[in-house]
C-alpha cells in the first residue's frame, strides 16, 4: 500500500512550491483536474456508501477505497497554482481564496484526508463491514472538514 | 501494490452486469464519474510526460503513477450503464456504440490497459528513467488501444 500521506500534504500545503511540471499547466486545466479528482473521489465514497447500505462487496468496496487513497495522495495541491482561485475547469471553480494564504490551515485539513483515506484503504482491505462503516464516517469528516474552510457552500 | 487486473478487466467487460450499488447510479453521473476518471489519469500522464521530458522527479512519478494505476483498477467499467451511450456528463460523452456491444473486443483493451497501468506503478516505483520511459511508451499505447476502437475521434 502507498506510504505517500507525508509527502501528499506537503504537495496539498505546497501551493507557491508547484513544482516545473505543474507550473507549465494552464490555469483552466489545472482547475479542471482538480475537479476531475474530486468527482472521482465522490463516485468512490458514493458506491463505498451504497455497499454500506445494500450488498456488501468486499471487493468494490477495496478498488473504490484505493482509489480515494492514490487520488488523495496524487499530490493535488500542486494544482492550486497561482492564478487559479478563480476560474473555469468543467465548472467554476468553488475554491474559497483563503485556501491559497491559509497555508498552516491547508497543511491541516490536506494531512487529515490523508490520513483518514490511507487508514479507508487499509481497512476496506480486511472486509470488516462495521470497520469500514467506521471509518467511511471518519472519511468524510476530513472531506467536510476541507470544505467547510476552502469551499463555497453552494446550497446556500 | 494492487493486484486487481483480473477484476479490473472483468469490470470493464461487464457492461451489462453492473452491480446493485451502480445500478443506482444516474446516467448523467455515471457519464460525469467516467470522465472525471480519464480527465485525472490524463493529468497524471501528462505529469509522467513531463518529468521525463524535464527534471525527473522520482517521487511525483509514483505519486501519478499510482493514481493511474488506482483508477485504472477501480472498475470503471460500472459506468458504462445501458442508457449513457449518449448523454453528458461534463461533456457530450464521446464513446461509441460498439462499446456495448463488443464484449470481447472491450475485455481486451481493458486487459492490455489495466497491465501496463499495473507495470507503470511497479516501474515507477524503481526511480529507473529508462524504463520508466519504456513503460510510459507501453501505457501510451494500451490508452490509444481503447481509443482507436471505442472512442469518437473529436479530431476528424
Amino acid at each position: 500500500m502507498f506510504k505517500f500521506s507525508k509527502l501528499a500534504a506537503i504537495g496539498l500545503s505546497a501551493v507557491v512550491l508547484a513544482g516545473t511540471a505543474v507550473a507549465q499547466t494552464k490555469p483552466e486545466d489545472a482547475i479542471a483536474f482538480r475537479q476531475a479528482g474530486y468527482k472521482f473521489m465522490a463516485w468512490n465514497t458514493t458506491r463505498i456508501k451504497m455497499n454500506l447500505e445494500g450488498q456488501y462487496n468486499k471487493d468494490e468496496v477495496i478498488q473504490a477505497a484505493n482509489a480515494i487513497q492514490a487520488i488523495a495522495n496524487s499530490g493535488m495541491g500542486k494544482l492550486y497554482l497561482p492564478g487559479t482561485d478563480k476560474g473555469k475547469g468543467f465548472h467554476d471553480t468553488k475554491v474559497k481564496p483563503e485556501l491559497f494564504t491559509d497555508k498552516e490551515g491547508v497543511g491541516k485539513v490536506g494531512k487529515a484526508f490523508n490520513e483518514a483515506a490511507n487508514e479507508m484503504a487499509k481497512v476496506a482491505a480486511t472486509g470488516d463491514q462495521a470497520a469500514v462503516k467506521e471509518q467511511f464516517g471518519k472519511l468524510g469528516q476530513s472531506c467536510k472538514g476541507c470544505h467547510e474552510k476552502f469551499k463555497v457552500d453552494d446550497k446556500k
